[in-house]
């Protein structure tokens, strides 16, 4: 995507927010550290792009999912520890070792593995392990390290240099399962070598000190999800899109819009169809239940979201700003990624991440400079 | 994504099934000609492996949504038409005639911005031109249509080649509004020089003859979609999609089972992590609600899916079968694309166009033979 002036939308990421807001936590959860998740595109929003800013902050270690992502980061982040989540597929051990990046080890199989392939010893390259204390998904469960345990050897064979876990419902501060899965990983993890520990995501940094640990590991509250949920957002907003109005058509008699018909205008408007569907990760569940913003008015999206169209009812807004080539604004200052998820049925991760390939990217780093 | 063995998951794009379909249309259609519709990367499946493939098989008409993908499949299509449906944002009218892209004129504001940035006469650039007849999305409306006819020398700059419309409920056969949008089309293309007609997406080439006119623009069907919702498809199944499974895990007492602890497992079973998420397009609402195919047998999706993973239990599957580094059918000849979107919520074509970028893909071409 070259040129704004052929896009149908335009995607602006503030790198300075998202550095304020790892300062943020950074400050909150002292003395602990703070990693950054930049999985999955950090989040969609360009890991080539979020990860030096924040290795520039002080940054120091910086999380992905997969070895692709690993060895991406690694081209533009010479020096920073990197964790590898899903940690290695059969036969990739030696690619992790290849760009110093550090797999998380999930399982016996992936330990044994591990252990087999790598040097053994005090030059053995650096591997983190994973407990799981109640998600059920990843990591060494009770039976698993009691195995392990019985094993020295492998232990040995490997060099550890964290051991973390994940919470499954640290977005509700209340819920009895924080607590519970806080006191087996402190319970499980006596049962490795003394190493330093990690168990809180977003939501866990602000389930308060006992949380922390010796390492905070944020993604969404970076990137200005609420990792409060019903409380105020304490996160600074990271992104603003902004849609490009194609045509506007006046109605004055009773119509449908769209596919399967399903709106219907009943008195005088005007509609702006805009040049952005759910190929750019506008959800198609968007329709007849999104909005946006267009000159300070709310504008409902009306009709079915199409594959690289939307429409919206731009009645209440005055014609010489809903023209053509004017910019409704989709996620920004008004309405943010969370306000979006709530009407799309699902959460501010999901609309992140879906984010499109079409649209103009740019990131803009302190009072308005940018870095196209 | 450059090694099988880091990826996750593998998406297998069937290039001969496209064929095949394209060509079942045109059979279907003949003598009315078949365009191939390849906007938003060919529905995710990749436009530059895609349309070549159908322009060695014959076709000559391609369509775009956008500028950016018709620069990007000049570069791969020499010589075919290349239609774009948003037509012109202001300025870029230049880049049309730059790289021989035929814009779709939607609206007045349209068709003067291009008369007026092109050359006059025989010599003008080609352009094509969309009626609404009951999309209410883009297009000429009657009113529109009416002031352009009072102004003869604008459609006198411009030289048609074409003139479109678009079907709001092709999918749906006893619609009456196919009927409807069918005279409203004939009635409104009278008004303009004589010049082909296309109206049937997908939909409109099952509609029957007379749906048909000079040219078809197929887009889903040619990927696999059903384009006769509730009859069996006549399409062929273009994708496979396969998850890895990165670690198995022996459940014997209750728990739960990821984000939010909302999955319960009562009984002794096994859980299968799998390296894929809603990061990877395998939507979040398929949580509880999805499943894949493993050995032969249905494993239901539990839990919530996570951004880099999803859950089976893999309890009724052989442990040999469902260990680590196997592959868990999520889309293929089991369960197509239309029944993923109908346990997630939506229609196939957003499936479609979510497809990650993590994946593994491969176009395989013929009896096997692979071109990744």
């Amino acid at each position: 995507m070259t040129d704004p002036s052929h896009a149908g939308s335009l995607l602006t990421v503030d790198l300075s927010a998202i550095v304020a807001n790892w300062r943020l936590i950074a400050q909150g959860v002292a003395p602990a550290k703070v990693a950054a998740v930049v999985k999955a595109d950090a989040y969609g929003l360009g890991a080539a792009q979020v990860a030096p800013a924040l290795a520039a902050a002080g940054c120091e270690t910086f999380i992905v999912a997969t070895l692709d992502e690993g060895i991406a980061l690694r081209q533009v982040l010479p020096a920073p520890v990197i964790l590898v989540l899903n940690g290695p597929l059969p036969g990739t051990e030696g690619e992790f070792v290849a760009h110093s990046l550090v797999p998380v080890l999930n399982s016996l199989s992936q330990i044994t593995g591990w252990a087999t392939s790598t040097k053994a010893g005090s030059g053995a390259p650096a591997a983190a392990l994973h407990i799981d204390t109640g998600m059920n998904r990843l990591g060494f469960d009770e039976a698993e390290l009691d195995r392990l345990a019985a094993r020295p050897e492998v232990l040995a064979w490997v060099r550890p240099i964290l051991t973390l876990s994940h919470l499954a419902c640290a977005d509700s501060r209340d819920h009895p399962m924080n607590a519970e899965q806080r006191a087996r990983f402190v319970h499980l993890a006596g049962r490795l070598p003394a190493m330093p520990l990690s168990l809180a995501a977003s939501g866990g940094c602000f389930l308060g000190r006992t949380y922390h640990f010796d390492l905070v590991r944020p993604g969404a509250a970076l990137y200005g999800i609420n990792p409060t949920p019903g409380r105020p957002n304490p996160m600074a907003q990271v992104i603003r899109l902004q849609g490009k109005i194609l045509q506007v058509r006046d109605v004055d008699s009773p119509r449908t819009v769209g596919y399967g018909a399903s709106y219907h205008v009943a008195g005088p408007s005007r509609i702006a169809t805009v040049a952005l569907g759910y190929a750019d990760g506008w959800f198609r569940s968007l329709g007849n239940q999104g909005h946006g913003v267009l000159g300070g008015v709310k504008v409902p999206l009306v009709g079915r979201v199409s594959m690289d169209l939307a429409c919206f009812d731009v009645g209440a807004v005055p014609p010489a700003v809903a023209c053509p080539g004017a910019l409704v604004d989709l996620i920004g200052p008004e309405q943010s990624v969370d306000d979006v998820a709530a009407e799309a049925g699902t959460i501010g991760y999901e609309i992140l991440t879906a984010l499109g390939r079409r649209h103009h990217r740019r990131w803009i780093t302190g009072a308005g400079e940018t870095a196209a």
